[in-house]
C-alpha cells in the first residue's frame, strides 16, 4: 500500500523557466477539481501584470484560485480534500512574505513539510531555484537565499516526485 | 520521413560553464563547412578579451566567422544551404542588443524561433542560463532575465536536441 | 587496471542545496579514515556561524578537521594516504581566498587538477555553482565566477564521478 506522502509534487527551476506552465499541466493531467493558490500579493504594477499573465496562461474559468500570502498550511488544510488538486505557486514568495511579517520561519517550513504526506489532495508545489548564481551582497538576500534552499530540501525529501525545470523542459530528479 | 526541424540543437549553461566548447565540438563532428556567428560586439577590452579568447580556442582557420549583433535571424537566412554547420553564440548577447537598439523582442523572436523548422543548415545555439540567481534589484536586468527566459523556451521547443552544460559535462534535456 | 585517477569525485550545487550533507555522505560510505579540509576562514560572526553549523551537521568526533585556506594542493598531498577519505568544502571559497592573497590562479588550478589524477586518498571535493545568475556588476565578481567555472571544469575533467545537487538531490553528470 503506497503512502499519502506519494501524492506531492516539487517543482524546482529558475525565473520564465515554464516552471509554472508545467505545474500547470501536470495539474489539469489529473482531471481532478482543480485550485490554485496564489503566494504572491499584487504589491506594484509590475507583480500586478505578472499574476494577469499568469491567470491568462491559465485559463482561470476552470480553477478555483486562492490568494494566501501567508498562512499557506492552513489554507491548504482548508481546502484539502479527495479529488483535488492543488497547485501552489510559488514557494519562494511565501519565503519573502514570512520574511517580511517576520514570522517563525521553521517552524512554518516545518508545518508545511509535516502537512503534505497526510494530505488527500493531488498537491503540486512550485519554487524558484535562487542559490546558482553569486553570493547576493546585502544580508536580507542571502538570508532568504539560505531559507529558500534549506525549504527546498526539506519539501524535496517530503515529496514522491520532484523536477527540475530549464527552457521548459522538466528534468525528473526524483520518482 | 523526419522534419527538418530535427536539425537544430540548443546548448544552454551557465558563465564558463564549457557550454560553447561543446556547441564547438557539435559543429565540428558534423564534418560541415563551420560558420560562426557572433553576436558580441566588443564593447570594451574585458569583451574584446573574451572573443579573442573564443577565437583562439576555436581555431579560426577553419571556421568563417560573422559578427551579428542584431539581425541574427537575417543573417542566418543569408547563410543557410546544405553541408553547412553554423554556430550561433550566444542568444542572450542579442537579447542584451535587441534590449539596447529597443527592436521589438516579440517579433525578433517570433521570427528566428520560426526560422528554425526550415533551415538547411545544421544549426547549434548557444545561450546562457540567468534564471536562477537572486531576483535582479534593477528593473532593467529583472526585464533581461524575463525575456531571455521566454526566448529559451521557444528556442527549446523548436530544437531537434537541447542540452544543460555545467562544469563542461553535457546534460541531454531533450532529444 | 583502473587509474588512480577514477578516486576523485566532485559534487557541485547551489547555495543551501545539501551538497555538503550528500559529499560527506559519500565519505562516510567509504568507512575510510575521514578527513575534512575547510578552505573557509571564520572572518565574521556569519561565517562563524556556517561553519559552526556545518562542524555540528558532520558530528566531528569521527573526523579529523583541518583548516586550509591557500594552500590546499601541499595539504591535501601531506594528508594523502591509502585507507583516507579526504572532503575539501569548498572550492569556490578557496578560490576567493587566492584571489584575496593575489596568488598565481592559474598555476594554483592545474596544481590541483594535476593532483587528483595520482592520489592514493578517497577525494570527495565540493563546490558552488556561481554562473547561472544574471552578470554581475562589479569586475572582482565576474573575475571570480570565471575563475570558478573554470576550475569547475578542470576539477570535472580530472574526476571520476560528478554530481550536481539541487534540493537535496543529487544529479550524476559523470561515472
Amino acid at each position: 500500500m503506497t503512502s499519502p506522502s506519494s501524492q506531492a509534487v516539487f517543482v524546482l527551476g529558475g525565473a520564465r523557466s515554464g516552471k509554472s506552465r508545467f505545474a500547470e499541466s501536470l495539474v489539469s493531467d489529473t482531471g481532478l477539481d482543480r485550485h490554485y493558490v496564489a503566494t504572491g500579493q499584487a504589491w506594484d504594477d509590475e507583480m500586478r501584470n505578472r499574476i494577469a499573465q499568469h491567470r491568462a496562461d491559465r485559463g482561470d474559468i476552470l480553477w478555483t484560485t486562492h490568494e494566501e500570502p501567508l498562512d499557506l498550511t492552513a489554507r491548504l488544510a482548508a481546502i484539502d480534500g479527495e479529488g483535488r488538486a492543488v497547485l501552489v505557486d510559488c514557494l519562494t514568495l511565501w519565503v519573502t512574505n514570512l520574511m517580511m511579517a517576520e514570522r517563525n520561519i521553521a517552524a512554518e517550513f516545518s508545518a508545511l513539510t509535516e502537512f503534505l504526506p497526510g494530505a488527500k489532495s493531488r498537491l503540486v508545489l512550485v519554487s524558484n531555484e535562487v542559490g546558482l548564481g553569486i553570493v547576493p551582497e546585502n544580508r536580507m538576500a542571502r538570508e532568504f537565499r539560505d531559507h529558500a534552499g534549506r525549504l527546498h530540501q526539506m519539501i524535496a525529501a517530503a515529496s514522491a516526485e520532484v523536477y527540475f525545470v530549464a527552457a521548459g523542459l522538466p528534468l525528473k530528479m526524483k520518482g
